[in-house]
């Protein structure tokens, strides 16, 4: 491509600060370095955690910055020493790094890879702690290692999944982060069997893939519970067989669902980030082997609490980051679920729009209509 | 047996209110009704729990009542329809039941039979919800279905192990309790894996099983947390490898511990009853897949709290209670391993007295010197 080795200049939004409407701009991306991919961004989503740092409420938030991490493109191209992946490929950018070599991803316990995670978490790329974002010569921040707002961005090679070129990259976009964080919350996580009765809090998008992963798993009974009663007519599409709006009881909804399920469910998964509904997703689970999940993020310094005794007598308090996915491996695998018809995407996307509109996007997120919402980047 | 299908006078403690000095009374026993085994108990010894209860903090003590629940001894009688003890046998009884029927036995994830509990949680047997204990006709309460501070004692046949009358009841009385909590921790709840690194939160009975069983289980480092020095040493015939008192750093716990094993224990072990060494235990844990067990008993209404964040980075927070075994089955299978000398239990018992001396007995447990106290009850 003519672009290679060069500095791009294109459209990418800004967040320039906090909780300030985002601004589309001119940013300069630099060729990636040794072990980095420059991709461009055809499509991405918004999910909640854009906008929890974008609000200003992340302690760890870093401005100004390009947000984004639900995302698909094709690699413009690659830096020294990359040899996963070529010009061309179809890829999604992937959040959660997947390096095989640390001391996580050799254990076989777990999808946290640790290798970029001291750049990422700052904003800058690994090799020289810089960002490859600029406007005029001023730096501006990555965001959790992916930088999706924007037409071209710059990731680590670890964290690029490549895809099946068939897949519909306007669709398989969803697959960078709540999807796949519902199914695997209860494939990976909670490894829900067949027969279990299970609770799901919060009916957006993470609160449906959890219903359609349980319905997957034979899941008898899926509970949804949810403070806005007009999302359960859809929830039902993705496998809810029941529904609990608290605000309808009295007693607190964990005793709602104890008292519906002859002493609590199997499985619980909170996926809303509110610490009080993770401890009424822990309190609902059954005596002796009730396992509950927190998918969701609360915002910083807010803490969960139980009584010990809800442990002692046999529940189980996990959580999750993007469903247990390690996200190289099994990112292209879902892509394969998702063609095959195995799993749902197209029904999460409620909206579209352009890079352009994206404050408007920000501003659907909120009305519960909106599950996601896919941006054309390149428009 | 000449006392079949009588009363019994014999001597028992009783506790007549909180925070009162036990006293040895002249005790009625009924003879056991259908579903009962009446017991002769030889041997008890003292736990916290029992310290919990007559100190009045647990709001679920009733008094007057006779505590214990870590004892051996032998059947008197049998009442209708007992088929799996007869008089003679050499028996533990256990304040976990088995009944091998309701929901929590059939379900095999748990050990927490749900049968008789409504009954023994309230102090009195149920078939008539009575207590067969009594003073000149005014009732006297059981306690954690057991009472063992009592010559004789009357216990739901579903809460009674049969064991190989070889053993020695003044050793084995102790597999009713303590150090079936700690290895069952380590083998049924956490099962731990070896190579694994552990920690052990206090360094008592509970905490020295837990090392124990770490042990047995191939663990690679076993670090022992105690804010009594004076402990350390005894810990080491126990399998703890390395010494830790919170006094001695300035840092929290947690953070020692994480920066001496490059990120954090694979599992550890509460086995105090503090809620916030609870969240020492779950934070020294290895992010990604750590899993800490509370196995010590808060006092009633303290809460265990953490950031969300931890369990959401791969930390796993369950509990335990009575290390999980099932009580009429497997109770037998570790007295079997004692007599084997494949675990320890001799080794815990650091006094001896009589059910006269029980207070003095109470004292000790207060002292650092003291794991387990054993009673002589028939002298």
């Amino acid at each position: 491509m003519a672009t290679q080795g060069q500095v791009i200049t294109c459209k990418a939004a800004v967040a320039w600060e906090p909780n300030k409407p985002l601004v589309i701009e001119d940013v300069q991306v630099a060729p990636p370095q040794a072990g980095e991919v420059r991709i461009k961004i055809l499509f991405t989503a918004l999910c909640h955690t854009d906008a929890y740092t974008w609000s200003g409420k992340d302690p760890e938030g870093l401005f100004p910055c390009i947000l984004g991490h639900e995302a698909a493109g094709i690699v413009e191209s690659v830096g020294e020493g990359v040899t996963e992946v070529h010009t061309g490929d179809h890829v999604i950018p992937c959040y959660q790094a997947e390096c095989r070599e640390c001391k996580f991803c050799k254990s076989g316990k777990t999808n946290l890879c640790g290798k970029v995670r001291a750049a990422t978490g700052v904003g800058v790329m690994m090799s020289d702690r810089k960002s490859r974002f600029s406007i005029n010569g001023k730096p501006i921040y990555h965001f959790m290692g992916t930088s999706t707002f924007s037409q071209y961005t710059v990731v680590h090679d670890v964290s690029v999944a490549k895809i099946d070129p068939k897949a519909p990259l306007e669709k398989v976009c969803l697959l960078g982060c709540g999807v796949p964080t519902g199914l695997g919350a209860v494939w990976n996580t909670a490894k829900v069997e067949s027969g279990s009765i299970v609770a799901v809090f919060g009916l957006g998008t993470v609160g449906l893939a959890v219903a359609e992963g349980a319905k997957a798993a034979g899941a008898s009974r899926i509970i949804g519970i949810d403070i806005d009663s007009k999302k359960f007519e859809r929830a039902k599409n993705f496998g809810v067989t029941e529904f609990l709006n608290p605000k309808d009881h009295e007693k607190p909804i964990q005793q709602v669902i104890v008292d519906l399920t002859d002493g609590g469910v199997d499985y619980s998964f909170e996926c809303i980030g509110n610490v009080s509904v993770m401890r009424s997703a822990l309190e609902c689970c059954h005596k002796g082997w009730g396992t509950s999940v927190i998918v969701g993020v609360a915002a910083s310094g807010q803490e969960i609490c139980t009584r010990p005794f809800q442990l002692v007598t046999g529940r189980v308090w996990k959580g999750t980051a993007f469903g247990g996915f390690k996200s190289r491996s099994q990112v292209p695998w879902l892509v394969e679920k998702y063609l095959k018809k195995e799993i749902k995407v197209d029904e999460y996307i409620t909206h579209n729009l352009t890079l352009g509109e994206i404050n408007e996007a920000f501003d659907l997120m909120h009305e519960g209509g909106c599950l996601r919402c896919v941006l054309a980047v390149h428009v």
